[in-house]
C-alpha cells in the first residue's frame, strides 16, 4: 500500500498542490522584527506569540517577508488565471505554444454544479437540481472530448501548437511553479480562501494554507484570529 | 465619413489597443536623471538626447520610470495571459464570473494559419496550405459557435457563469485596462514585439510601440538603436 | 508681490513637495472597475461615488491603479530613508557620489523639539522644556556648520565626494523625484500621516495628501471616511 | 581557537555579511523552466548546465526566482542607502527611532582613501598621497567621536533619539535582515559587485555573491560566463 506523499495534496482528479520547497519560520518573522532594536533569537519564546499577533494587528508586514513558499501546482486554467493576478510571487507555468498539453478536464462533480441567485457582485449559489447538475455534467464531458479531440488533429495535420490551442476550453488543467513569501501569500489567501472567492480556487487556496499552517503556525493563529487579513 | 480615432488601433476585427490616458515626456526622463546633480530644466534641448542613449545604454533604468500609460485594450484570453505575465504593471479585466461574455472570437485570417517546423524552442513557422489553412478556420468557426451556443444553454437554464465558462475556448475575446510606465513598458516591447513572440500578441504590441513611440519620441528611438533591450 | 506656485508647498525653509505631473482621476477607478461588466462612461456621475467606497470598502484596491502622480521632493535624509522603503513607487535622487551636497539642514523649530515618555514602541511625546529646546537647536546648528565645513575641506584637499560625504549627518538635506499611483500613494499616507509617523515625514505627507486630494476628490473621501486604510 | 562561522564574513571591522537562511539551489532553475514541457527531475545532471546558460543568455529570468536567500548585514548608512534601493527584495532594519544606535562607524582604511580625478560619473580613483590619507583618517574619528557624544548627551538630557539622530554622520553602521530570490539578487550584484560601485559596497557585494556562489554554483557560473547581466 502506497501513501500519499505527506507534501502533496489531491484536488479534482488531475490536480494537485505540492510543497516543492520551504524556507519558513515563526523565528525569522520575530527575528527580523526585533531587528529593529538590535535583538537576535535562536529559537522561538512564549513572548513569540504576542509580538507576532502585535505586527498581524498593527499591519507591520514586512518581518512576515523573510521566507519563501515555492509550490508546483496543477489546476484547471479559469483557476490559475485568477492565481496568475498576484503579481508579488514567481511563476513558470507549462507551454501550450511549445508543448501539446494533455487531455486532463476539469469536470465538477455533480454538487459542484451551481445555480446563481440575486445580482451579479451579490449574489449566492445554490446546487443545481439533479437533473440540470446531471446535464451539466455530461456536455462539459462530451465538449471536452470534441474540442481536444479536434486540437489533436489539427496538430497532427501540421497547425502550430500555439495556435491550435485556441480552440480549447478553460477547464484545461495546466501545471505551473509558484514561489512567494507568508505576507504575499496571505494576501492570496485573505482573497482566495474567502467566501468570495470561486469554489474552485477556494479548494486550492485551503490546500495552499495546510502547507503554510504547517510552517509557521503562531503566524498561521494570528493571521485567522485577526480576521484572516493580510499584515 | 467618420474616421477612427487616433488614439486607437482596431485589430483582429474585433480587438483593440487604445490609449485611455497618459503622462510621458522625454523631459521627465531627463529631470529624473538630472536631479542626480540637482539639475532641472524646463524644455528638452539638443544635448539631451545624448544622456538618453547614455542611460539606455548603460542600463539607468530608474529615470524611464516617471510617467505612465494607461491602455485599453480587447484580445483573445490566450494574448491575454501572456500579457498578464507582466508583473510590474496593473490590470483590470472583463470578469467571467459577473458577467456573461460577448460571442467575439478570434479566428486567424488564412494567411496568420501556420506550421511549425523542427524542435520547440527553436521552430520555424510558415504559412499552411491552403487546403490546411481553409479546413483551421472552419474549424475554429465551427468550435467557436457551438461551445458558445453550449455556454449560453447552460447559463439560460440557470448555471452560474463562473462555472459556464470553463467550456469557452481560449480564443474568446476579453478587455481590461492596463497601465504601465516606459521602463516596465520596454521590457514587455523587447519580449512580445520580437521575434521569438506569437504572431497575435506581437501584432498588439506593435499596437502600443505606436503610442510609446509617439509620446517618448527620443526614448523610443534610443530603445530601438540599443538592440530592443530594456534598461 | 510674487505667488508660491500652486503646485508646491514649502516646509522647514529648505524643503518642499511639488507636484511635477499628474495623470489620476475617480473617472480612471470607476471606468477600470466597471471594465468587469463591460461597461465604460466618459463622465463621473452621481452614483460613482458608492461605487469608489464600495471598492475602497472591499478592498478592491487593482482599479485604484490606473493614475500616476510624479512628485519632486526636497526633504532631509531622515525623512527620505523612510520615504524610499515604499517599494511600489520610482525614485531618483539627487547623488552625493557624483556631486558636492549643499549645505541645507534641517534645524527644528524650538516648538519642534520633542521628548520620549514611556517605553520605545509605545512612547508618547511632549515639548521639550524651553531651555533643552534652545540648546538642542544651538547643538543642531553648531554640528551641521561643523562638519559641513569639514566636508567641504576633505573635497578641496582633493578627498572623493563619495567617501567624504561619510561624515556629514542626516539632517542635511537632499532632493528626488517620486512616482506612485494612488493605491500605493494611499498605503504611504496610511504609515506616513498618522499618529504614529514622525513629526517631519508627517508634514511631508500632509503636503502630498493634499494633491492626491486635489486631484481624486471622491477617491480621497473614501480613504478618509474608510479610517485611512488603503484598498 | 574559535573560528569564524563559515556562514559570516566580516568586513570594516564593524560590519559583517551573514547568510541566515538560504533555500536555493540550480535544480530549482532547471525543474522550473522544464515546466513549461512538463517535465520534472530529482537531480541536477550534466546537460543541465548548458539549459542554465541559454536561460541566462536569452534572458529567461523567471525560472531563477524559485529560491530565496536571506541575509543579515551590518553595514555603514551610506551603503545601506544604496542597497534599499533594490525594490524587489525585503528588509527590516534597525531603527533609530525607537533605539539608541551604539556608536560603530565605518573609518576607512588609509588605502581606502581616495581622491576623484575628472569628471563626475566618468572620474577615475586614486589612493590619496599618504599625508592626506592619515588626515582623512583623523578628521573622521574626530566627527565621528564629537556628533556621537552630542547624540547621546541629547538622549540623556531628554530629546527623543528620533530627533538626536539628526546630527549622526552617514558612517554610523546600521544592520538588517534582506531577503531576495537569485534574479534580483543577480541584479544587484550586477549593479554593485562592478567597477562603477563606490569601493565600500562592492566589498559588501562580494561577500553576499560568495554566499549565492556556494548555493547555486552551474547559476553563478552562468552568470559570470554572460558577462554578469542578470537574465
Amino acid at each position: 500500500m502506497t501513501e500519499a506523499p505527506r507534501d502533496q495534496i489531491v484536488l479534482f482528479e488531475h490536480g494537485f498542490v505540492r510543497l516543492d520547497d520551504c524556507m519558513a519560520s515563526d523565528l525569522s518573522v520575530v527575528n527580523s522584527a526585533r531587528v529593529s532594536f538590535a535583538v537576535r533569537k535562536e529559537a522561538v519564546d512564549d513572548r513569540d506569540a504576542g509580538l507576532i499577533r502585535f505586527l498581524m494587528k498593527n499591519s507591520h508586514g514586512t518581518p512576515f517577508e523573510h521566507n519563501s513558499f515555492c509550490f508546483h501546482v496543477r489546476a484547471p486554467i479559469f483557476v490559475a488565471r485568477e492565481w496568475f493576478r498576484h503579481r508579488w510571487s514567481s511563476f513558470n507555468e507549462e507551454s501550450a505554444r511549445y508543448h501539446q498539453l494533455e487531455g486532463y478536464f476539469y469536470v465538477p462533480s455533480p454538487e459542484a454544479v451551481r445555480s446563481q441567485i440575486g445580482k451579479p457582485g451579490s449574489y449566492s449559489f445554490a446546487s443545481a437540481e439533479e437533473a440540470l447538475a446531471s446535464e451539466t455534467v455530461q456536455t462539459f464531458e462530451r465538449i471536452y472530448k470534441e474540442t481536444y479531440a479536434e486540437y489533436r488533429a489539427l496538430i497532427d495535420k501540421g497547425v502550430a501548437k500555439e495556435l491550435a490551442r485556441a480552440i480549447l476550453p478553460f477547464g484545461v488543467f495546466t501545471q505551473f511553479y509558484w514561489t512567494i513569501n507568508a505576507r504575499s501569500l496571505m494576501n492570496f489567501l485573505s482573497l482566495r480562501n474567502a467566501a468570495a472567492a470561486q469554489y474552485e480556487i477556494r479548494a486550492y487556496a485551503e490546500a495552499v494554507e495546510t502547507f503554510f499552517a504547517r510552517a509557521m503556525p503562531l503566524t498561521h493563529a494570528s493571521f485567522v484570529e485577526g480576521g484572516r487579513r493580510a499584515p
